[in-house]
C-alpha cells in the first residue's frame, strides 16, 4: 500500500485513539494487511501503541509485532504487561518469537518462557546463533512418514490443518524422526490416493545442519530455487524449515550489510536511528581513516622540498590520487560482489588479477595522455605534463593491483572483503599515487623548472 | 554442489567426451541438479558444448539453458541447428524462452517463432519490456474458474498435472478471464471436496498491471510474502504470473547494480566479462571523474601562492579532503540504501538532513581535536593545528550535508542515487576541504611564519 494512503488512515487512526473510540481504530487497523498494519503501528506514540494493543486481536498483535523492524518491536514488546505478552508469544510464529524473546530484557524473557504454552518449541530455537540455519529455521507444522499413502497424508494434512505457508514441500521421515525425503504438495494432490509416499518421495533431498551460516542458506535456496529448506542436527534428525520469507530477508540482509560495509559504515544502520548509535560505529571508522591518512601524510611530507619548489604540482593531487582511487574502487567492487555471489574461485585469482591490470594499463594510456595533455597546456609546463602522465600511468596499474590482491587476500584470511576493502585499496593509491607522482618530480626537478 | 565436486566431474564428462563416449557423458550430467548442470556445461569448450548438447534429453538441454548466464545461453543457443533449437525452446518455460529470443540475431529468432508450437504465448511476452512485471511473468499453467468446486478444481488440477512450479497458488477468474481471486493449494487441500471455490477464495488479490517495473513487484512480493504474483492488462485481465524464482533474482540484480553503480562502475559487468567490454564502462567514468578532479585542481591552484609558502600544509591534504570524503560516503551510503528500500520518503528528508549534519558536528569537534593535536605536535606550529581542526569541522559538517541533499535531490529529479552520489558527494567534500583549509591559511599566513 502506498506510504500515502497509510498516513490518510493513521490520521484518522490518531482521530479515534483521541476520543477513545477503539471499536473504530482497530477495525481500521484489522482492514489492512499485516506489513501494513505494522508501518502504520510503529508511526504511533509510544502511549497511543501501548493504549491501542490491548484492543486488538491477539493475532493482529502478533502479525504487528512480527512484520515491525526488530528493535521496535522489543520497545513495544518490553512495555507490555506480562500476560498480554505471553498470549501475543504463543501466537507468533516459534521463529519469531525466539527472536523477540531474545532482544527483550533477559529476566522478562524467563517469566515469559514460564508461562508460555509452546516454550519448549521456543527454547530450542534460542539455543542456536541468530545468522544460522538453527537461528532461521521453524519447526515444521506438518512432518509426513515414510509408510503413509498419499491419501492418510491429505487426512493428515486436513487434520493438522495448518495455517502457516510452510507447507508447499511436505518432509519425510523415517521411524526415528531422520530425514529421508521430501514431497511437493503439488505431487501429493495430483498423486493416485492408494500410492505409498515413499514412491512418490524424492530421496535427494538438499538440507543444511543447524549450525550452517545464513549466508550459506540462502546461497542454496537461491541457486536450487527452494521454497523451504529443511535443517537437521549432526545425526540427520529433522529439526526444522526454513522458508522463502526467511530466504528474502536474508537477501536484503546480506546485501545492505555490503553495500554499509563497501561505504564505511561497519555496522548496519536503520536511517532512523538514533545520531549516538551511527556515531558509535561511523566515528571509530574515521579514526582508522585518519590512521592511514597519516600513511600518505607521511610520504607528501618527505617531498615538502620537491612542493615548496613547485606548487603547480600540487593542482595534479585530486587526480592522480582521487582518480586511481576511483578506478582502484571500481575494481574491488566488482571483485568483493563476485566473492559475495560466489562467482570468483582462487583458481580463477590469477586470471582475474591479469585482465585488472590490463584494464590498468589500458586505462592509464588512455588516462595518462590526457591528463598530461592538460597538465602540459594549463600549466604550460610539457614536463609537468609528462612526469603527470606517467604517475597516472603507473598508479592505474597499483590500482588494478590492489583492487584484485585486497579482496582476495582479506577473503583468504578470514576477514570479510567489503569491509577493509576499499580503505586499504585506497590508501594503497593515495600513498603510491603521492609517492611516484612526487618521486618522479624530484628526480626531474631540473628539467621542471 | 561444492566447486571442487563439479570440477572433478567436468574432467571426467570432458575425457568421456574425447574418447567420443556420449552415453557416460550424458549419465554424469544427468545426475545433476540443473544449477548445476549449468554450471559444468559452460565450463565446456564452445566445440565440446556443440557436440554435447544434441545428446542431452530435451528437458535437460532446456533446463540448462534456462539457468545458464544469459550471454552464455545466447551464445550456444545461437550456434544449434534449427530445429534443435525450437525443441528446446518448445521445451523451455515461455518466459525464459521470450528472453533467450530476445537475445540472439532478430532473424534467427524470427524463423525460430515460426517453427515453434507455443509461439502465441512466446510472441505476447517478448512484447514487453525486460525489466517489467510483463517481461518477467510467465503464463499462468492452471486457472480455476469461479464456479467451480474444490473437488472439480483438484481434478482440474490434476488432469493439467502441471510440471511447473507456480501452482501453490492458483488464481480465480470469471466468465470473461478477469483474475476475481486466489486460493492456496493449501486451502484447496484443506477444505471440504464440494465447497465452491468462490466461497474459499480471497477476492483481495494482490497484482500488478504488465507495465509495471520489476523493482516495484519486487517490493510487493518482499513486502507481502508472496510466492507470486498475478500480472494483468489495464481491463483486469489475468496475463501471467511472477514466480518466487523472478524474485530472487530481481532481488540480487537489483542489489548488485545498486552496489556497482556506488562503486563506480555505471553497468553491471561479469568478473569474467571481457576486457574491453569492462573498459567501455568504466573508462568514460574516469574520463568524468577527471573532469570533476579539475575542480578540486583549479582551488589548488588558486593557492599556489600559499602552498609554496608553506609546504607543510599538503600533508593535511588526505586527511582535510580524504577523511571527510569517507564520512560523506558514509551518510550517503545510509540515504541511498534507504531510498532503495523504500525506508525514507520526503517528508522525513529534513529529520534525516537535521541528525546528519548535527552527526557532522560531533564528529568535526572529536576529529577535528584529534587532527589539529596531531598537526600541532607533528609540524610544531600550534597555528597549522588550529587551521587543520577548524577546516576538519567545516568539512565534515558539509559532508553531511552533501551526503543527504545529494541522493534526495537526485532521487527527486528521477536521476538512480546509488549512480551519481559517490562522484558529486567526494567531489563536494574535495573542493569545500580544499578550499576552506587554504583559505584559513592564507588568512592565517602572518601567524603561521
Amino acid at each position: 500500500m502506498e506510504a500515502v494512503v497509510i498516513d490518510e488512515i493513521l490520521t484518522e487512526v490518531r482521530e479515534a485513539l483521541a476520543r477513545d473510540d477503539w471499536d473504530r481504530a482497530v477495525s481500521l487497523i484489522e482492514a489492512l494487511r499485516p506489513a501494513d498494519q505494522a508501518d502504520l503501528f510503529s508511526d504511533l506514540e509510544p502511549q497511543e501503541q501501548d493504549e491501542l494493543l490491548p484492543h486488538l486481536d491477539v493475532e493482529d498483535s502478533a502479525d504487528i509485532l512480527e512484520e515491525m523492524d526488530e528493535e521496535e518491536a522489543a520497545e513495544v514488546a518490553s512495555r507490555l504487561e506480562m500476560d498480554d505478552l505471553v498470549r501475543i508469544l504463543d501466537e507468533m510464529e516459534p521463529d519469531e518469537a525466539a527472536d523477540l524473546l531474545g532482544d527483550i530484557r533477559p529476566e522478562q524473557a524467563v517469566r515469559a518462557l514460564e508461562a508460555m504454552t509452546d516454550a519448549d518449541e521456543v527454547r530450542l530455537l534460542m539455543a542456536h546463533e541468530d545468522e544460522s540455519a538453527g537461528g532461521l529455521m521453524t519447526p515444521a507444522p506438518v512432518v509426513l512418514h515414510r509408510d503413509m499413502t498419499v491419501e492418510e497424508a491429505i487426512t493428515h494434512l486436513r487434520r493438522a490443518a495448518p495455517d502457516t505457508e510452510t507447507v508447499y514441500y511436505l518432509f519425510v521421515v523415517d521411524d526415528d524422526n531422520r530425514l529421508v525425503g521430501v514431497v511437493s504438495l503439488r505431487q501429493l494432490v495430483i498423486a493416485e490416493p492408494e500410492t505409498p509416499i515413499e514412491v512418490i518421495m524424492d530421496p535427494d533431498v538438499i538440507y543444511v545442519q543447524a549450525g550452517t551460516d545464513q549466508e550459506e542458506c540462502a546461497r542454496l535456496m537461491s541457486r536450487y530455487d527452494l521454497l523451504a529448506l529443511p535443517v537437521t542436527d549432526a545425526q540427520g534428525h529433522l529439526l526444522g524449515l526454513i522458508t522463502h520469507d526467511d530466504l528474502v530477508e536474508v537477501l536484503e540482509e546480506e546485501a545492505t550489510e555490503d553495500i554499509y560495509r563497501l561505504g564505511g559504515v561497519p555496522e548496519e544502520e536503520d536511517v532512523d536511528a538514533p545520531p549516538w548509535e551511527s556515531l558509535r560505529t561511523r566515528l571509530p571508522w574515521l579514526v582508522l581513516n585518519i590512521a592511514t591518512a597519516l600513511i600518505s601524510a607521511t610520504v607528501l611530507s618527505l617531498f615538502e622540498g620537491t612542493i615548496a619548489q613547485v606548487a603547480a604540482l600540487a593542482a595534479f593531487f585530486p587526480i592522480v590520487a582521487g582518480v586511481s582511487g576511483s578506478a582502484g574502487t571500481q575494481t574491488l567492487t566488482v571483485i568483493v560482489r563476485s566473492l559475495a555471489l560466489g562467482e570468483v574461485e582462487p583458481r580463477r585469482g590469477l586470471r582475474v588479477l591479469a585482465k585488472e591490470v590490463g584494464i590498468g594499463i589500458v586505462n592509464g594510456i588512455a588516462l595518462g595522455l590526457l591528463v598530461a595533455l592538460i597538465a602540459a597546456i594549463w600549466k604550460g609546463m610539457p614536463a609537468l605534463g609528462l612526469i603527470v602522465g606517467i604517475a597516472m600511468l603507473l598508479n592505474l596499474i597499483a590500482a588494478g593491483l590492489a583492487g584484485v590482491l585486497v579482496p582476495l587476500f582479506l577473503s583468504l584470511v578470514g576477514i570479510d572483503p567489503a569491509l577493509a576493502s576499499p580503505i586499504l585499496v585506497t590508501t594503497t593509491t593515495d600513498t603510491c599515487g603521492y609517492f611516484i607522482y612526487l618521486g618522479l618530480a624530484t628526480i626531474a626537478l631540473k628539467g621542471l623548472l
